[in-house]
């Protein structure tokens, strides 16, 4: 699944794998305005945040084609409207913000008219996704050289193709030291509640013949404790300089690893890096109790009884090994001056 | 349920809580030999390390009252198979081993016939489970002290009633802080994979009025970072003088509360302490593939994915506050002296 693309621009419209489908049914779907997009950004169609920065930013690209008849300024008007829905999609994300940022400034340098804005949009869109493929391809690189021949590597959630436009970013390195003829196995954890790890990553390197073990979440203490696993790499959501935002579960791997003296990595494009100022306010999603409560479509604990559900969690920068970006693995030190 | 047995010897037989069919179904199951008992830990109708220990002995009182018409060495001849079956039925709780050595020192002393032996093993079975009731209750007085009002306490797996013949031995000091007016609240981890906390905390609890919040397994160190718990306390499947087994994921939480400053405790029974010599080798059940790769009866992986299932985890000690036990409140460098 190396070279498929998670989400892409194709004849004027957003073509989507739809991933609340698999590992049963490989289907895409295609989006026709930005509307759609951000539902499908909510409702987990696209996960993953380099994948759901490139589809908010051919959300734009829709956004900005349907109203190139229209005079400029309304436009750019409507074009700010689709920027407030694809924002309010998923709140933690960074990937998100920066890649509808980077449309909006695109559109607003714009010396012509609306169609002129659509045509700056749409390439900004591309090139999003175009960038994003490349980074991964570098995160691959810079992240394979880390990984020595016989490792068994634990990821958490899915990182791979599936996460991003395609390659994926922790999932990369893996790839990577695989085609350097390395010998490189996974243990995936399952990610409740969504579990994305026994659903997408198992289904994605299963394809592509990567070797993969299936663990719950609460196991991946043990694994470490026992030498089953030499590294760890995960993907993250946002990154500040204090903080990792990365799919519920990560900061106890992270623990972990640190107990037991496995190196443990991040690995994502500077475009998860939220560097903006020291302390940034970080919104953790929460999600709907059907999520904890319901697997596939069978309620679990008895009716009414309260859940907490935060899809994501931090953790402190100190206990990452290094980040594995396309600029080159950061110590997290350094981040400030590596990616800004 | 605090008064509920789970366990417990009804007119000659062996009468369970069938905790498969929780939450949604509360059925009693009658067990009429000790291979039907044997075959109900491992099926895991019957579990929680005190509640397996008890319906051991009185699976031995079953074959003992089987054969009180033949020989005494015939009688005795097949305890020890029956003890064997028992032992082989599931490796890792201690107090398993703990209740049949108990039981067959008593038949083995036996100065009389094969009746006198039945007689005595079934009353030493009572008296086991008799004795874990009370020391349960004893747990929960240790425990409740350590409690405040107003306290969040984090649980992992079950560890009530239904973990025990009765009260509990992690929920007993929740139970007794909560009768002694002080107001406490739990939140439960769902527990993956056989989600004990999601199908039975949630359902012991909520049937006691006691309010509960279930999170996912991976949820849990970031309640704890954000100051949403005060305290964590589990059971415990085996305690040796340097680890604790316990339902796997237990060693996340544990390092998650040191990280957090959260007070970790484990309670537990004496006879769920193995301190026969400084290292035993502690067997961690792993489980069947299936008990991952399928929740409600649906496949979540694709077909063909390996699993690793271990049951349980080791927590080195040190991560542990104290252990709460029937005999009070022990810290980890005095176990010997306190327990054996």
């Amino acid at each position: 699944m190396a070279d498929l693309k998670t989400v892409e621009w194709v004849n004027g419209h957003v073509r989507m794998i739809d991933q609340t489908k698999l590992p049963y049914k490989f289907t895409y779907v295609n989006l026709q305005n930005y509307r759609q997009v951000a539902a499908a950004i909510k409702r987990m169609i696209v996960r993953g945040a380099p994948a759901i920065g490139a589809a908010a930013a051919m959300g734009l690209a829709l956004a900005a084609n349907a109203n190139k008849g229209r005079s400029k300024a309304r436009s750019l008007q409507e074009l700010e409207v689709a920027a407030g829905v694809l924002r309010s999609s998923r709140p933690t994300a960074w990937n998100l913000f920066w890649a509808i940022d980077r449309v909006m400034q695109r559109a607003k340098a714009v010396d012509g008219d609306a169609s002129d804005v659509a045509s700056a949009v749409t390439d900004e869109a591309r090139k999003i996704a175009e960038e994003d493929v490349a980074s991964c391809h570098r995160i691959g690189e810079a992240g394979a050289a880390l990984l020595a021949d016989g490792d068994r590597v634990l990821t958490h959630c899915n990182t791979g193709t599936l996460a991003a436009v395609s390659y994926g970013t922790a999932l990369a390195p893996i790839r990577t030291a695989i085609s350097q003829g390395k010998k490189v196995r996974v243990v995936a954890t399952e990610t409740r509640p969504r579990l994305q790890g026994a659903k997408l990553t198992t289904y994605e390197l299963s394809r592509d013949g990567i070797p993969v073990t299936l663990i719950v979440d609460g196991a991946a203490g043990y694994v470490m404790k026992t030498g089953m696993v030499q590294k760890v790499i995960v993907g993250a959501d946002r990154i500040t300089e204090k903080f990792v935002a990365n799919k519920v579960g990560t900061y106890l791997i992270a623990l972990a690893a640190k107990a037991n003296n496995v190196p443990f990595y991040i690995a994502a494009p500077s475009s998860t890096f939220d560097l903006r100022n020291e302390n940034p306010e970080v919104k953790i999603e929460e999600r709907d109790a059907e999520e904890v409560t319901h697997i596939a479509g069978k309620r679990i604990p008895p009716r009414g009884v309260p859940v907490f559900n935060p899809a994501f969690d931090l953790t402190p920068v100190e206990l990452v090994q290094g980040f594995i970006t396309e600029r080159g693995v950061v110590a997290p030190g350094c981040l400030k001056d590596a990616i800004v």
